[in-house]
């Protein structure tokens, strides 16, 4: 089968073509690949930035943000069946650690994570478990919805675990609206009647909050703390979700969060710096942020499914995937790449 | 009256014979104060670390922790009477703004704080306001619970905070058995079924942790971080409660705390610093913790009252505060300095 | 001043000119009333229904959903003025007990209900606390909110103390969409994405569930409950809300809420009877809802400013109370009645 | 081996000698019984009370209660070996279902219940899933733990809801200190610091609750009730557990509970019966209670392994199992009869 894969760190990947993984354990899934996400985190996989701490052996296959279709299932597997639409959860989880049984699987003690730590979904096929599959509601297309189990999930995830703080006359900002956050900001709108103001350094990024409905936008120019101040009597914002975490919005994110409140860090590459009695004295809250729960993805899946919320994507071939990755280094994607591979027609 | 005043800062305060307040407003209460605490926070407040953020008028009267007997009531004060022995939460607030409707009165917008920003509690009485007042259960005397008001009230506070996340089998870490931290570990002792790990420079602060239960008491001299990492399994600690909050502290707080974890900031002085990449990929929180509320104060005393929580303290007459001052500032103090006005035996 | 006076049980309250109140106590308001809520309390208030719990001296003024502007105040208030628009809280809370202080001023152990047990708003003016205004923002108006103070406020209560419990994918049901039941669709519509049923005798009310959005309208003419069954896969709904609470709908709404659901009572008159074996086999809970907190009506009049809440009311002076509690027992009313002074048009 | 098995409804068990149970699926586990509790549960069964709900097929393995020592695993188990020391969750539950994965495994909807609807562990040994075990700690044996695995799991899982309701100060009701609320009684003195009044019939159980730390004791015999109103100033107790469900006290439970408080329904055989207008007009909460979930069950083992809670048990043989249920029927037994298969001494 054909496969994206990556031989050495600060080289392009390849199309490669290589054996069909086999089911292999009871509770395997074997997946026809319908769509996989293209992400920033490729981007650094593939600099080297992830070798270390994934430990990959070169060559695997890229692809973290995956949905197609089962083509096939282990001796154990009750609960779906060749032929089914399913997104898959990033992560392969145990589902017998404490985590997994407390609801939050997303900090499985015996998890993988395919595509960062072991083959991934740029590829016709994709061995992994059962436990990762999410049956797709009738009406969902495994190419529209990819994109939604790692970028998505996310932000549904920070927005969900805001949900008790967001009363209605309370205010949240989002900084940055770009592939999480455009999520973020329409999970928000959803679910709560905060105010939500928006900020970014793109008009075309502000617009496109705009049109997901009422908020506040703001340019990224200088005084946007300020501004958000004045928007909120000076107090500053309920919860301040900072989708970037790098470049000063650190900074700026805990600045405008008021007394009381949370500031949630989703985005990374900065670093946070807050002297303790500032924490104390306002009894502010820091939130870390990692991806959703298996649940949590099946509900923004009811989202999706439902309209609510929609992701902006762009599509390639599988084969091009060299293009998409030079589009999205050099800013030229206007939504998430998915890559889809060439089959012809779906029968 | 007599009156601990501080009139320049950076020198001492005195012990001066002033008029004594009077009942003006419908909620005012006069309080005959029976003990007043003394605490670091008063060292800095002479050092002038604080006069540009209380913006007070010199003189004026120093006691933030205070109990005593109501003298006297406001034209619509129904709730408690001359004679009730009371201790006073730090916090004047309005009780009509939306965090003190919410039950976060420690966030009222329209607070006051007695002996931070206008005349406190050292002295022979304390106008104040009713909505203070938390009425003491028999057998409790205000030269026993004074430095409840405001140190204990911010320890029992974070613990109460924590208390979701502590369940049995799960690990929490006091760093710092002094004045807050050991009103902390009692709490913790009494409120959960955690393994409490206490962390301390001083051996005698150990064995007074050690001698509320069972605890894993461990010298803060080098490897203390790996001590309780090796605790835990290699995992760290499901809430850290961080009593100092400076001198590498911070640091070393974070680091013995696990993911999915939470890292309690009560002492402060230092920086909190962080790369977001770490708090997002461990999904850990930072929680800032302010004084507790009136009603956490009340279940204070119940805990105080049925014997659970007991002050280490040590006694001076009102008249020597100079001699509390200097014990203080030389370490030569086992427990809380607490202050009492030297009228000869109550009637 | 004119008052609408209840004089004898079983007999029509009568228009009265009686004394204007006048302010006594620091924290009284003396409000201008806008605009009364009339509704079936008050016709079960002149039954005499009410007469052993409230204990009301006749005669006395009805009215418990009030709104207007605030004529005079208190010596020590504060956060209003003469001239602001505010709705009333239906209680006149102490601000004092644990209750009060934390959060649940509903349960305030000194409250008083004026309209129930203590002269109402159904007249010119009205004497009230501080404690219970909420001052409307600008473009609000008291003639359109009244009834919000009551009706609305326990439907919004309900529902938000069910958003917990009301994830994408997950189904409630509304039995009853009258004066409160039509509030609770609409809350639960603007704060979460849960699927809604909605249950009613009367086409004309499933009509106006419709027209708030998208909702699953069920006509409760004898299948009902096994048409809700249909509609969740046979498990039952997560929360049922009973605004009814008599003939039938108890047993019918508890048989419609799935295991480890929940059933809400807010409507009444009847009686939940319940097998505990059926309880605990299915781990439901049983949850009573009193009236919402004060800062609930806050939260529930930033909803109707910004147009996600409208009530439908139908207007009438307050000289013509008669014919309004006629039209309401004869179910000649569509929306709420609400009471208006006949005093011109405003300055 | 041998097995306690049911041939017909309303005649007594036999002890049979039937084939070992083998593995065959990859999550099976083959389980050395080392001891299974005996309750009334199992006397219901063999009246056959739970003939149509569980629709078991005669004859049949009794017992629910197991613990024991893995002697074999399925090829996909990993966590646990031969010869670790297990206690058993009474369900064995998919871990794929949507309650599973949000930690209310209790509810999985694809659950099976060995001992109930299929054979269970009154035998030498019982096949079942690796997800019902939970490994012992070091120190804890079979014998002491069996009937912690449905009993005390309940009573430990009701009391664990409630942990947020019980602050310091507020004041719980345990009626019955029976097989489960003898557990109860414990785990509110471990976990909370709310006064604890217990309610029971019989001297012997109010003693027992006595000897686990201060509780207020008070026999059922007659105007009990009144007493509760007394020790809690005439309000009420904030939480009500009722152990015993039947006889009445599902009455004077609710009669028992304050405003805002809760009743928790956790024995059956009786019937919660209340008028819409009492529940909502206090705004109490009526809460159905399962048992608990694997997580609380591994919680349970490290509050026994601690000491800080013991059952008190009665130990058979397997082939007296029909003495041991003479004994339970006629009252005989004072505490949890368990059933010890005679092996002889384990090697």
């Amino acid at each position: 089968m054909k496969a994206v894969r990556l031989h050495a760190y600060g080289k392009p990947p390849t199309v490669d073509d290589i054996p069909e993984p086999t089911i292999s354990g009871p509770l395997d899934i074997l997946v026809e690949i319908g769509a996989a996400g293209l992400c920033r985190t490729d981007l650094h996989i593939i600099e080297g930035q992830w070798a270390q701490k994934s430990a990959v052996r070169l060559p695997y296959v890229l692809g973290h943000e995956n949905a197609g279709w089962v083509r096939a299932v282990g001796s154990a597997v009750t609960n779906v069946r060749p032929g089914d639409a399913v997104i898959l959860h990033p992560l392969v989880t145990c589902g017998l650690c404490r985590a997994c049984r407390a609801g939050i699987d997303q900090h499985c003690e015996n998890s993988r994570f395919p595509g960062i730590d072991s083959d991934g979904g740029m590829a016709e096929l994709l061995l992994t478990s059962v436990r990762s599959a999410v049956k797709l509601q009738p009406g969902l297309e495994p190419v529209d919805v990819a994109a939604q189990a790692d970028a998505g999930l996310t932000a549904y995830h920070a927005v969900r675990k805001a949900l008790p703080l967001l009363h209605p006359g309370s205010t949240c900002v989002v900084i940055g609206v770009g592939g999480l956050g455009h999520i973020g900001v329409q999970c928000l709108l959803a679910l709560t009647a905060a105010t939500v103001i928006v900020i970014d350094r793109s008009d075309a990024a502000l617009q496109l909050a705009g049109s997901y409905g009422e908020v506040h936008a703001i340019k990224a120019d200088g005084p946007h703390v300020q501004r958000v101040m004045e928007l909120t009597g000076g107090a500053g914002a309920h919860v301040v979700f900072d989708f970037v975490g790098e470049h000063g919005t650190e900074a700026e994110g805990l600045a405008m969060t008021r007394p009381a409140g949370s500031y949630f860090a989703i985005g990374y590459g900065g670093r946070v710096e807050i002297p303790t009695l500032d924490l104390i004295s306002t009894e502010r809250s820091i939130i870390g942020n990692l991806v959703g729960t298996y649940n949590e993805l099946d509900e923004l899946m009811t989202l999706t499914a439902d309209g609510t919320v929609r992701l902006h994507t762009q599509t390639y071939f599988l084969e091009d995937v060299i293009h998409a990755i030079e589009d999205l280094e050099a800013g030229r994607l206007p939504g998430r790449a998915i890559l889809v591979p060439n089959r012809g027609s779906r029968a």
